[in-house]
């Protein structure tokens, strides 16, 4: 299922923040519609934030022609651009589109950014056949039970996604058992969107709390470990949402295949190793409750790191849409 | 603070399915009310169960003398005992002090349900000094930051406790930094109840959700992690609430101390190892959303083992109300 798309003028998107209540599509035509929807995380991961803002450009460039009106046009893709500033694939998407829309007007503007998505798709298609590839070699060709967490499926990529296109090539190819998703607190986009695209595939899966992965893995529940990631450093060392840690340490310690699925562009050789990565505190309101309902006493502290960092050497492969790393077995990125 | 006790002919206790929202004492003075009680768990925990049933017993004795209506009273027991037919404690304090009421009457009968709730008083007061003692031995008596999991303070043990009865002790000996409860997801007893009781005894806390926890162990963000337990196995394998596991492989990779805190009684010598303790799945809902609140899609399947076993390879040690067992170093219970 294609999670975000474009035709004429008008960008259409599940709301991802109605899930799994309700499917709602968004239909955007304007850049004020764009922001709100993106500043709202209707729309929310990497990938997908970089296809919205690739077609974000080519809205702007129909309001506002690049040529003629050159200062309203900027105005609007700086709009675009700071939506979500920490969002590096949206700022790369903006300035990849912005410039052929200047030079060459909206029909070229329009190729350049259905180019962006279909990469996107072909990324994803590159990470399931590479990773299901590698776990038949690992496991030996037999269906698999495949433990994740977080949500790397089509909605934060347009379509298939990172860690759970492996898990819908697998289940493709006949060789899912079932999947296990961790629900992901704080934020539980285990429990709200993964559950929702592995019941839109058709896939088996049963829900778990984060704590019961590790102690699943230690009792021959699963036969992988599939994560996503945020960054991963030049030695392998990978940030990945909060619990990937914790699940990659008992994998090791249950010898269970741990494999990072994530485009070559997550790969940051500037940064050595997991140290150089700071890791931002969300603050208490995502611990105390869920939305609005909360069940803690008032006025308490937390810790809220966003993410963990998972050491390299607790890492079987590096899955991206080129290549196989063998961080275990001491190849290098 | 105390959080259920006895005074002329009613049992007074905290209401624990309206924490933290709500501070509420019930005033108990029937049999049906108590059974009520247990049954909505508005007390729970082994040794908090225990000493309602020993005073569920007077106030039974109260209503239907053991002498002139045995049968009354031992429908009227029969009825407590059942409230919760897997609650071993709360057969046990039953079975103690109905045979006192048939035999000495109803005063009688008093003195003994005191003398359990004494006994468990003491009992979280010896746990409290042996496990800070031990903890300023092996940190070398600095003050230290403390993790913890699942509710196992007053609101379990009438009193004090035992996991948390040691964090309490070291927050009376100026020994405690701070300490870092998990939530406890699915029915999130740290964050929702040890919360409260850390709030009530002036210590100061951050509440994590529970995947945080092992990574922040790998950060160093702790000294020491104090878990309770349902059962120890003669080997000294332990079963507690699931995340339990988790903390501990992540406290051995980390060379931090995993010190199990739990009365004589949870030892179970007939079972020799945790593989021979069974897991109980509790099924969908508590791990679909909270209370009545559910963010997953309707009709999936999880998985929902209520506790993990911890095998004694990861434990340090082993601290009862009449000593230490230091597992890591090889000594048998």
């Amino acid at each position: 299922m294609r999670t975000l798309d474009y035709a004429d003028g008008v960008i259409t998107m599940i709301d991802q923040t109605a899930l799994p209540e309700q499917e709602t599509w968004l239909e955007i035509a304007t850049v004020e519609d764009l922001v709100g929807a993106i500043k709202r995380l209707s729309v929310r991961g990497a990938p997908a934030l970089g296809v919205a803002g690739a077609y974000g450009v080519v809205i702007a460039a129909r309001a506002h022609s690049p040529v003629d009106e050159p200062d309203a046009f900027d105005t609007a893709i700086n709009r675009i651009r700071s939506a979500r500033p920490t969002a590096v694939n949206l700022g790369y998407a903006v300035d990849r589109v912005a410039p052929i829309a200047r030079a060459h007007g909206l029909e070229a503007a329009e190729v350049e950014a259905h180019r962006i998505r279909d990469e996107e798709l072909a990324s994803s298609i590159a990470m399931g056949d590479n990773g299901a590839d590698l776990i038949a070699e690992l496991v030996g060709g037999d269906a698999v039970r495949a433990m994740t967490i977080c949500n790397t499926g089509g909605l934060a990529a347009v379509e298939r996604g990172t860690a759970l296109a492996v898990v819908q090539t697998l289940h493709e190819r006949g060789q899912l058992t079932e999947a296990i998703p961790l629900e992901t607190r704080p934020l539980l986009q285990g429990g709200r969107l993964t559950t929702w695209e592995l019941q839109r595939m058709g896939a088996p899966f049963r829900l778990i709390v984060d704590s019961a992965g590790p102690f699943l893995l230690s009792r021959d529940a699963a036969d992988v470990v599939l994560i996503g990631a945020d960054r991963i450093a030049a030695n392998g060392d990978t940030a990945n949402k909060i619990g990937s840690f914790s699940l990659a340490l008992a994998a090791a310690h249950a010898n269970v295949p741990f494999i990072v699925v994530a485009p070559e562009s997550t790969i940051d050789m500037g940064t050595p190793s997991g140290e150089g990565i700071e890791i931002e505190d969300r603050g208490v309101a995502e611990v105390a409750g869920v939305r609005d309902f909360s069940w803690t006493p008032a006025n308490i502290d937390t810790i809220n790191p966003a993410f963990d960092v998972t050491p390299a050497s607790l890492i079987t492969a590096i899955v991206t849409d080129t290549r196989v790393v063998r961080v275990g077995e001491g190849e290098a990125l």
